[in-house]
């Protein structure tokens, strides 16, 4: 998409967001190769205040910069959308309270609530996706060549219903966990230039991929990286607890995990490290909660013209970042090596030639083309193929506001614990979220009318306040 | 097979079963149609004195029929095989000792036994597997065109190695599950006609698998049957806590599930359950110990020829009966419809065409062929393959006493809590059956080395006095 | 479907056609089993005269058998279709003149035209499958519950746009090629008691699949039924021309090929006896158009109550036999061994799981359940995945008029010769059926303003001639 | 593989070829990127003179670069491979007398011989596969970290070799297509610069794939492409005959095709043209020996020390070149894009994962990564699958030597027209060839005392003579 001459003009939907310095200074940072014209940021009337706060301070980054950029912000997406080249989605339907509800029901009934691979995540998919489609609507008409750059969590599901569901093929979805882990771990076995010096191959779904390291002479140094997978500062994101990864295991899968694979295979002890702290009165949405409100008071400061250090403490670090590169190298045609969820076209070919997964791909003006893995040993085959298909079940459900098809989705997912009780955090979860699920609008008005409550006293007082 | 005029030879390994009488009942109740010449009952040292007890009833049970047939109880494998026709596989390595440690170890750890889908099964295949590679190496050998029939747990594991890693392609794994549903849901949806008025269709793996129910003019009943699920006498094993399924769960499903489904739908209930037991002071394992004991008691008596009420109490009332019947519709080219373990050949398509699955087959003298099922639904497709996955590190581990691989199918495995107590429990149960894991010795002597020992006092108890 | 007293009610399409009183004797042979409440017969104006002829012929078969069945003939397809069970297509689209021109055009240039699998069966698909979808309008307004069998060819495309394209799942595709086999290559090896003595396992795609051949004891006896395939009465259809199998091809292949092999196997002697045909001024159409004379001159006799011995020797002997043993298997729920083009759902592993495939099925009042074949060896699986791709152009140019599928079909055809010729053939045979092919008709306009003429004189006068 | 101060070492496996001047002047052209210690040009004993005459010449063209590059001559490969970094495979077993009979004795039964494709390509196969073979053996003994870049043709079936069947994962297979189409289509369609403002995406098998082509903007520039096809310059190759290809059938495939496509696409017409040139005397190989001749007339010169102009008029020319460009960039770790032959992995999802195909692959010092592809549409799905099929039937007939498997490979294979004539080619070839197949020597006597001879006078004369 490169050479042109007009600018570049970019849509961020959540604009409002607590990641929007980050993704100017990303902008800034590029813009000489890649000069953009305008960004509009976009976000629903709940968000106003934060969206002008985060709007001015977004005009101050880019007057210290000196470059022509006009920011524009509005509660009107019809308005922004014309003519863009990339729209970019952080948005959060139901904001922190959401998560809030999304943790602590699931927590109150013993189990893990995660807001993007557990309960929690396959409500915030149940909410989120339905919106994405009004999007790609809206976008179909207003900017149809426009790429869709989803960070708005569950990004694989999500991005699978962009492509799938709604037929978006221009859409790339990000996460930051891979651009940690090839920042750090280069580090930790002794690579202090950084990922210049190995090549990183990722292969799986949105948070729950492995990845295989390099070096420039071809070698596998994975066993090398597996071995110091414990150290402090490897990459692992701050907001999933710190407990050392089972290293027998991890040495027979002979494969990096993710993060995330802590949940999985560290369930016992992720589930009663959440417990705790739940038990402590807190949610890890809470403490986000609190960071973010501490974030607003920074950025509200008329004098802060550049993204705080502080930001870079909340889970999100390089996720804005990763966004900008990745619109800079769709633009530039660059070729490049990134880790995105997109189309899976047989790269790994133990799922569907349609399913979205989370691989190395080139990153080009073509969008993105995933680098052939093939198949997985067993383990891993078997892990990926269960939760494609729990994946499958929560796009469905989120689609078509089927009950029986979200009891299957919570049947498959590996952190919730089959059972009655597994039930009632289904049917307290719909209930809190009411007002963020019309599709499952007649199935929440039956298990009203049955009784059904909020028993967590936290999430039930939010439902109460209208949240 | 059928038209030979020398009549049949049977090999029963694990002769000295208490299943044995309800296997010679089915052979007498056949015999017309499948003359058995001479039929041989082979065990092991320890097992001498059951064999000469259930080998003294058989012989009873044959002369009180009429029928000529002649029956031989031998320590002594290998005189046996020559020129068998049928080699039945009933066994269990360690005996119920092994079944108890199976059970009380993971338990200790809080977690289910399962002695054939949990911790339990993996180490009741770890036993199984390479016993069924040294009998396959005797029969290639000595009766080179024989049936395999084996009903030795888990059965769709076994059948895999015998089929996929010891190539003995003439292998039919057996389970009465399918055998009793057929039996009893006609008479819950008011067939009492039975069977006769219905065809049913299976589709899944061992002890995990699926089913729909039509009447004869074609109309799936499924729906109805699935209201009756919950029903008295519904036809699931007494060996499996009768909690009720979950029926909104069953509906979404649309198919009938498993008796042991509700280890995975009803994990909580289940493993609520069998702690409870367990805190009582008894595991499955023991009660089943007593009901054996008691059955013995049965079998001494001299004037008993013919199978007692009391074995059909016993979880596996109707296996033996399934295995008559399976060698009869090979020996007379029978094309009947029977639910079991064989090459799968596409009739699942989410599953490898080369993998064991349990399906409804045509059972002839070409053995068994799977009728064709097609693609499942998202949800069981994902169990289904994360299964299979697991059962594949399970085969694997068995064969090459590889620690990792066992640690990948603990790992896999619905029924194992992941962290640090699944790594207990396997290091404690690999200590506790060191006696029948010679392929793991090495890492069984490490493991000692380092401290581990088994903490279920019961279970320590039998590994100290040589079990 | 059994268990009806209402008697059963069948819609004939095409009921016009010289096979009509095989169908009726096949139905009458089994009344006692499957009592025929009524019969219709439906045709086009065009066939009015053959319609009234032999809808006499098969009222006098039903009175010579003493049964109560009424036998309707009609032009309104609407009129017969109400609360029918069973629908029979056995029509032809621009009757035996348009059969004319697909194997005269093609010959003209050199090559095979070849009803079913070559250009002509092409052009039959591209006439025939818009019809059928028609007729599946009116069947899910009229008679929503009742089963389509086709056998109208080309079989396996008219089934394959049935099920897939126009979602009529209750279809079933019959063929006489794998009936002929089953009925003579039992005597050909020996065992003149016939078919109950083997068992017959088919698998491939309609006019192009292989079976194997076993006895009473389960051995393979495909080979030595190898040996003998070119013995004379083989059960070879007598519409092919009777060239010698090259053995050493099948012997390596190890499976029976069906007669229509030959058009592949031996493409060059079936080209060059076409040809020779051809030059002495006789297409097989013609000779068949001949042979349908002079049944039509039988069945005008007023005392011909019975099949007569001359529609034997039509090609499609047992055709119509096949049909009503299909539809008695449905309505007895007979779970009976019939060779049909039906839903794949992963029988033959190596195509899609909802590819219509010819495989032995059991037909039940279920429809046609497949028997998982698995993989095939590398040959036939390249020839079957090679052959679906070009049904698959084939369906699709049919329904969209597109030219350029139409072109590729022809590409992929292995009996069409690649290169301008091919494209002249494709040409000319759109403007000869111009008045079948309305969904082609923007391309036969473009193409005759071109100045594209039909070279072949007979096929020109035809055209001329307004048919 | 970088970062080595002791250079490279490269082995020349038929080093005496007419190209090796051009792979000279490759290596010499990157040697500032890749410097290249020393060099082994390798030969048999029948190759004796012109491997002298190419080393004299090599030597010159080393001198005159300035680099202290060695090069050495040897008829011992075992003297040669010890610790080499990459063996380079360039050999014709047989010489290019092999070629002419591969060709000649085909077209004398009036089909095709192409000598890659056709049923010389088998032959072709046949010959080179076992050598690949032992060639293989002796790396994995001497040089176990080396790389093996083929570009000995049928280049894709003896890469499946190398990795399927031999095991040698460090495999690339290349070939000069791709290169020539990348060169010359930006020129055709007003790109002058070349391919740096295109983006190429090739996928299919050697010498039977397609390729898409995107500008830097990411539009898909491929219809312009398709309709400049026919335009002379067009990058096809001077071996293949310039017929234009069907511009209707390739606007419906919407892909562009590769040179050999022709053969396919234009049967007809390519068969008689090169009928045409056989019955004026001279195959395709006899033009290519005549132009060898004159090469190494040239080469003899003592005062030449570069590549010569002529050298390019070849078929082959930038077939050395990918080779070095295929080399330095695993040696620089450059993830480079070039089309090449190498494990699937998923990449073409319709054909099996460990399937080598040719495709579009990064590559670095970890080999060929492909770039995911996806599916094909109908028409090329049903191509490549059959090709990939008849390619195993080739490679396993090659190496078992297995007649019935050649014949299979051979009634599969488009080129060549089924009938007994393609049996008589198949035998006339093997004994033509008699000399350089010791595997099928059983089938060679049988089929030399049943009286086979070969027909063609030349090709008979080759074979008495010893060729």
């Amino acid at each position: 998409m490169a050479q042109e001459n007009r600018g570049v003009k970019i849509v961020t939907i959540g604009g409002g967001s607590s990641y929007t310095p980050e993704l100017m200074e990303g902008f800034i940072k590029r813009f000489e190769e890649m000069p953009i014209r305008e960004i509009w940021l976009v976000d629903i009337e709940e968000g106003r205040e934060k969206l002008e706060i985060v709007g001015a301070m977004a005009r101050r980054m880019w007057e210290a910069s000196g470059y022509p950029t006009q920011v524009h912000t509005t509660l009107d997406r019809r308005a922004a959308l014309p003519d863009a080249d990339f729209v970019t989605t952080q948005f959060r339907v139901g904001l922190l309270y959401a998560r809030i509800k999304d943790e602590r029901i699931p927590l109150s009934w013993g189990m893990l609530g995660q807001e993007t691979n557990g309960a929690g995540g396959i409500f915030k998919a149940f909410r989120t996706i339905p919106v994405i489609g009004e999007i790609i609507d809206d976008m179909r008409e207003l900017c149809p060549e426009a790429w869709l750059v989803n960070f708005t969590n569950p990004s694989g599901m999500v991005t699978e219903a962009a492509i799938k569901q709604f037929g978006w093929r221009r859409t790339i979805g990000l996460c930051n966990v891979p651009v940690n882990a090839m920042l750090m771990e280069p580090k930790i076995v002794g690579y202090p230039e950084g990922a210049e010096d190995l090549t990183f191959r990722f292969a799986g779904l949105n948070h729950f991929h492995w990845h295989r390291v390099f070096d420039r002479r071809g070698a596998d140094i994975t066993a090398r990286v597996i071995e110091r997978l414990n150290d402090p500062d490897n990459g692992m994101p701050v907001n999933i607890a710190d407990i050392p990864f089972p290293l027998d295991l991890i040495r027979a899968i002979g494969m990096l995990p993710c993060a995330y694979h802590r949940y999985y295979y560290l369930h016992a002890e992720m589930l009663a490290h959440a417990l705790e702290e739940f038990a402590r009165g807190e949610s890890r949405a809470e403490q986000v909660k609190k960071t973010e409100e501490e974030l607003f008071e920074l950025y509200r400061d008329p004098a802060l013209d550049h993204k705080p250090e502080q930001l870079a403490r909340r889970g999100g670090a390089h996720y804005s970042d990763a966004a900008c590169e990745c619109v800079n190298a769709i633009w530039n045609d660059k070729h490049e090596h990134m880790v995105v969820s997109c189309e899976n076209r047989g790269a790994l070919s133990d799922l569907a030639s349609d399913s979205i997964v989370e691989v190395s791909a080139l990153i080009s003006s073509k969008g993105a083309e995933p680098i052939a893995w093939g198949e997985m040993p067993a383990q891993e085959r078997g892990w990926l193929q269960m939760m494609k298909a729990m994946e499958e079940c929560v796009i469905d459900a989120a689609i078509t506001g089927d009950y029986g098809r979200a009891l299957e989705a919570f049947c498959l997912n590996p952190l919730i614990e089959n059972g009655a009780a597994a039930q009632h955090v289904l049917d307290e979860l719909l209930i809190a979220h009411e007002r963020y699920l019309p599709r499952f609008a007649a199935k929440i008005v039956e298990l009203k009318s049955a009784g059904v409550q909020v028993r967590d006293e936290t999430a039930a007082r939010l439902v109460a306040q209208g949240h």
